[in-house]
């Protein structure tokens, strides 16, 4: 436990690759110092906390806590990495489903090293690389107690952030290739929102399997070519902007690769009429977002006359069915190995220091910014 | 060919049960003589054509046609009743995906009796009673010439107006109640469009089987109570106006009963968010019609959170798909088969020879009709 604290307070986040090298040379000292040593933390912990929903930036605050003992089954986690995610500022807002009790912790996603074990805690060992298994977890922190069975262990090879930042995005991004339809080398998917954490993602992995993409992105007032490249660099086939969508050249684009099997929507309102427009016969729209908070515009015909269905998924709902299931850890697998392997790239990301969560909280909620991603001190 | 001549020429449209008594036993007569007897006709058929596409009353035409020499495998029919569907509305002014080759004779639906066989027609017997297998079949005629394959037999005991709307509509309320979700006794339906054919069948079907319907439909501005008596007769269990629906008071209706696992809609516009709204987790809502003509509006939450599948079905595509395959003969048998016992009733109709045309078009075009059903006579 020493030691581990020792070891954070010299890194420097700002340099992550060397001292995450060093993390983890001496966490594997530590591991095999510590197997079967369980102690019980008494240290504070610095939180991001919210006392009641509103704007992230106004109701947002740093609290300092003190650790209560660990319970038997319990764990104590150094968190090193969180992300903000959509899913968090809705949260804090009060519009989303999930309904944390007040006053809670913010952040639903977040790596983090085991440095502390509860008597019963058998499974997990010290230095070990974690990330919570379900949603509203309360990952804004510098210190974070869970149940060892409410969390899923990483590799602690992986880059930290594509650790941070693994659990939603590339694991939405690989479901909704696999679960809707059959998708074969050669097959067209077509998504909005294209330059997401998951439309990146969703890039990358159809681009393994040989799947072409169409890719909408909004027209930005800056450094339009840029995002275009850098998302052909991720592996798009085609990027196209909201409006080309609506022109005439948008037909002889899809006249020359086979209509999409596979329709995501993170957008919704008009936006989706003109997904549904491109799909083939028995195809399937997946809404997983709802970007800009306007219904869907969908008309009666593609769903009477072209069979389409439209189908909707939540990573949490997921990962709640198949909680206690191999599959979880499955697909945790395969995308760290994809990770390690180096086929799958995060997204661009701005490190924020968590007590600048203000500043960051304030660039989250603005449009054509890059994720932001919460780096945690002692 | 004569006797049947003879035979429809006695028949007063006005009296059908009776003369449909006397068709039945003349029929059986001519079906004994004429086994292995193939005539071909020589005849003259009024048909109501269209030659371009636009509004009904403006472009339908009666002409008068040559009947030509029936080929081998071609059956000639005498046509009896046909419906005025909104379909053939749409058919006629180009707005529906079936586009039959123009000049076309109108109507999808209809009834009629084998009058005389082709050569290779081995199926079918002369006094039969057939509907056409596929859409765009022009039934609003008094002689039509088919391929026997493109025909389906139905018993010639039933009711002359049901056996003229059994192919459409309970056709499509038996798919929608069968192919979406598993329903069990207890469980919940809701619909908007309540009283359209669909509608009505849909709630005598789900009441046969001990299903709840909610039945929405718009207010009145005359007959409203007349209207909620005639569904609660048809054995609707709940039936309440677009308006409820956003009241409070539809809060305490919902909880009373359990959450609908399936929804239909063919209304769309914000009328199908609502459906949305009251249907249960994992639910279905199908589009079977889009009669406001505007888009659905549809949250991404009831998809994401909810998993509400929004699917489409279309009874010409169901056709198509078992065309040659025993579940359609079967859906005829099971309709026919309600309708004999009495169990499912055609919609309130009003007849109109079929010389009257324009006006029972300007009616099937007019809110709150009857539905209009064309009546052949020589």
């Amino acid at each position: 436990m020493v030691l581990c604290k020792v070891l954070i307070q010299t890194r420097n986040m700002y340099c992550l690759p060397k001292c995450l090298s060093a993390v983890k040379n001496i966490s594997r000292v530590a591991r095999q110092n510590h197997r079967h040593i369980q102690t019980h933390a008494h240290g504070r912990s610095l939180s991001l906390t919210f006392a009641e929903h509103g704007d992230p930036v106004k109701v947002m605050e740093m609290r300092e806590t003190e650790l209560p003992v660990l319970k038997k089954d319990e764990v104590l986690i150094k968190m090193m990495a969180a992300p903000i995610n959509p899913a968090d500022i809705n949260t804090i807002q009060g519009v989303y489903p999930i309904k944390p009790h007040l006053p809670a912790v913010a952040g639903n996603e977040g790596v983090g090293k085991v440095v502390d074990l509860g008597a019963d805690a058998s499974n997990l060992l010290l230095g070990d690389w974690v990330i919570p298994a379900s949603a509203a977890s309360g990952t804004w922190c510098t210190y974070m107690i869970q149940k060892e069975k409410d969390l899923l262990q990483v590799p602690s090879n992986l880059p930290l952030i594509d650790a941070a930042v693994l659990a939603v995005n590339p694991c939405t991004a690989y479901r909704l290739l696999a679960d809707f339809e059959d998708l074969q080398p050669g097959d067209t998917v077509i998504q909005n929102g294209a330059n997401s954490g998951v439309g990146l993602a969703v890039i990358q992995l159809a681009a393994q399997r040989g799947i072409s993409t169409i890719n909408i992105i909004r027209a930005r007032p800056e450094g339009h070519d840029e995002t275009v490249k850098d998302l052909l660099s991720y592996g798009a086939t085609h990027v196209i902007t909201e409006e080309f969508v609506r022109k005439p050249e948008m037909l002889a684009l899809i006249k020359s690769i086979p209509k999409a099997k596979l329709a995501l929507n993170c957008v919704g309102g008009k936006n989706s009429a003109e997904l549904l427009k491109h799909l083939a016969k028995g195809g399937t729209m997946v809404t997983y977002g709802g970007m800009s908070k306007k219904p869907m515009m969908v008309p009666a015909g593609p769903l009477i006359f072209n069979d389409v269905k439209l189908r909707g998924f939540w990573m949490t709902s997921w990962n709640q069915k198949f909680q206690d299931k191999p599959e979880r850890g499955e697909l945790i697998s395969i995308i760290s190995t994809m990770i390690s392997a180096g086929t799958l790239k995060h997204p661009p990301v701005r490190l924020v220091p968590l007590v600048q969560f203000k500043d960051a909280l304030v660039r989250a909620t603005e449009g054509f910014t890059k994720k932001q991603v919460l780096i945690m001190e002692e």
